[in-house]
């Protein structure tokens, strides 16, 4: 069984928006064993859209839509569809209510013809409730295929997936069973991996898919099973990952799952009590955002100082200025201080602490660009990493944060 | 002329990536006149892959792929264009050297034989030489069509294109002129913006089509134009923008075009030589985290204190636990404090303080979920607003970014 995706709007193909959508959409349907053969991103252009139909439908049983529902001129999905199914639209009273609900309570601004308008539904449609917008969900069904159109606003659309459409699909058809689980290696390159796995991947079942995902400092490997009972894939795949760890032993990281760093950590923490502060330069916030990311996070995270400018280091962190003067502000020496300090400060029983050089000039330093010093304060040990993250700014700090939750974590796992 | 996008990979048809590499090619061709027709996803599938570029060649002139091009053996891409365009491979000598040297020089592991096989390229193709990876790109041209197949790899790819597939295009290719002018309004919503703008928009000349891009709170508006002459183009689109700046007036928001905001501020906070610090509770250090992803923000941004914790608030930014008891932590009262003690306290001239719930629970306040208070401190001035942002927590985070951003804007203009 398989779906398509089909993104509708300009502003994907002008590249003035990134689609996420599909990503969303497609890890959802794969988590209820519907593969999604292709991804297909269209203008807002009637010939193009019914074009993408038309392919669409040939390979896919269920063909879900996004975008082109708003209630502005360029937004022509419906009438499209209408030309596509030999189809009217028609008004729905639940729409127009629902509709008129909002405005009434949300906007307090009159309501304007072509807001009524976005009632206007196909007549062979069933209508998807959409909670948060104006823009309802469609599901249209021919010839034993269903043609499923929502808005391309992301929040909306996710909640018409989850509460409606992901029901609906495991309602109406029968799935494969399909296992992912992934493994996270650290410390070694895809094909040195795929140099000791070689002998498993030439005897891997029929039924069982690797790959590789690098990103940066790490490789994913993901082993993808699909059959008909949840014990036969589960069993397969497990047997796999078995081998897997056993050939790779130390190069597989923590626990294995698609969860990011950030949750397992999280996850840690709540579990035994323990609180966390940063003290973020070159990383600029972005562990702080990571980690206040997920919801919860109150419970054990404490804030960050983002000490940028040099002077922010030594009025709010305390760093000594002979410290500085010394070792340079991109050094062990003071992100130690820094972290030593926050958590003082904090009062937290976990510090991390980043000071470096993410370019692209050289800043309060004479480091190199691409130098990073990450320490982690634990309740009875200080460790402190010097790394040479390349010249790229963007990069640079992913790359910092990721080691930093990195080294965090293996401190973690030491209480 | 047109281009067409193929991104190749499960990954991406699994949902566990985002394809961002298409969202990027599209804006470098668009800039330089190059109007991307569709882009697709597809499997690591030898026949899909196939089908994906017949269909692309029959629509478009310039094909550009990624992804497919690791060693490992999931990677299928060169097999399958071989098969495609009836060639075969070949090693190439200089990107053999090119992978012993990034080998020897990086990572200081023996070079495989799947690494050595990086270096074969099809004989049909020119070689793009990949000064980041030991992937190489690869350019076969077939009656008069260009194919280009590029690594998946994010910051491969973008020094590729950039680099290299852009100005061969330039080179090799007639283009039209197209030019895309951003307007930013904010605080009114899509339809009612449409009915404001529906007699320009019915007399749009035939060159120029206009779009709305609703984001949260604000809906920019975007006139693109094509044809023959830079002049012309301009002209058309520009007479249309004086047209739409008449009839939205104030509706308008601060400089037009594609640049974030906090980019707008950074270039008016170098200017005019202030500086700026953030004093973080709800936001989590994103506002530090968006600000600082800006190369030269060390410039400007002395730093942030992201006090999660009540008692941080207390400890680092002095607010006083009276204040907090007496108006709660989620309070105008204790968004000035916040704004004002940091200001004081990293010695700016500028501050921006949020404190809000995003949930999903109450925290340390009996604030509703999506209630957030923002104050910007300015040499001479103190504003604090209260929010209600909705019940979902990363949209609640963004928005107040973003309403930050805006607030703080304002402020600036001032000076």
């Amino acid at each position: 069984m398989f779906a398509e995706i089909i993104t509708i709007g300009d502003e994907i193909l002008i590249g003035q928006i990134i689609d996420t959508n599909s990503a969303f959409i497609a890890q959802e349907l794969n988590k209820i064993g519907v593969s999604v053969y292709q991804i297909t991103s269209v203008q807002d252009e009637r010939l193009h859209i019914k074009e993408a139909l038309r392919e669409a439908e040939a390979r896919a049983d269920v063909i879900i839509m996004t975008g082109g529902l708003g209630p502005t001129k360029d937004d022509i999905t419906k009438h499209t569809l209408c030309e596509y199914f030999n189809d009217t639209l028609v008004e729905s009273k639940e729409v127009l209510t629902h509709v008129e609900g909002i405005f009434k309570k949300h906007l307090g601004v009159p309501l304007l013809q072509v807001n009524k308008n976005q009632a206007l539904v196909l007549s062979k449609a069933e209508v998807l409730h959409n909670e948060f917008g104006t823009a309802p969900g469609m599901w249209v069904k021919r010839e034993g295929k269903v043609f499923i159109s929502l808005p391309g606003v992301p929040f909306e659309m996710k909640n018409l997936i989850g509460k409606t459409v992901i029901p609906r699909i495991i309602n109406e058809f029968k799935r494969p069973y399909i296992v992912h689980k992934t493994i996270i290696t650290y410390g070694i390159g895809e094909s040195a991996l795929a140099d000791k796995l070689s002998s498993i991947e030439d005897n891997l079942p029929a039924a069982v898919k690797l790959a590789y995902l690098p990103s940066l400092g790490s490789v994913r490997l993901r082993l993808t099973g699909k059959g008909s009972s949840s014990e036969e894939v589960n069993a397969l795949v497990n047997a796999e990952a078995v081998k897997i760890r056993k050939a790779l032993g130390d190069l597989i990281y923590g626990d294995e799952g698609d969860e990011p760093v950030e949750v397992v950590i999280a996850k840690l923490l709540t579990k035994k009590g323990y609180t966390l502060g940063t003290a973020e330069s070159c990383t600029g916030g972005r562990i702080a955002q990571q980690i206040t990311k997920i919801p919860g996070a109150s419970a054990y995270f404490k804030g960050s100082v983002v000490s940028y400018a040099t002077q922010t280091k030594i009025d709010v962190l305390n760093v000594s200025p002979e410290t500085i003067d010394r070792f340079s502000v991109v050094s062990a020496e003071v992100a130690v201080e820094m972290a030593t300090n926050l958590k003082n400060l904090l009062k937290t029983d976990f510090a991390i602490a980043t000071t470096g050089n993410a370019g692209p000039t050289k800043g309060d330093s004479d480091a190199e660009v691409g130098t990073v010093f990450i320490a982690v304060v634990s309740p009875n040990a200080t460790v402190v990493e010097r790394f040479l993250m390349g010249s790229q700014r963007e990069r640079i700090v992913q790359k910092a944060v990721n080691k930093a939750f990195e080294m965090l974590q293996k401190e973690i796992l030491k209480f």
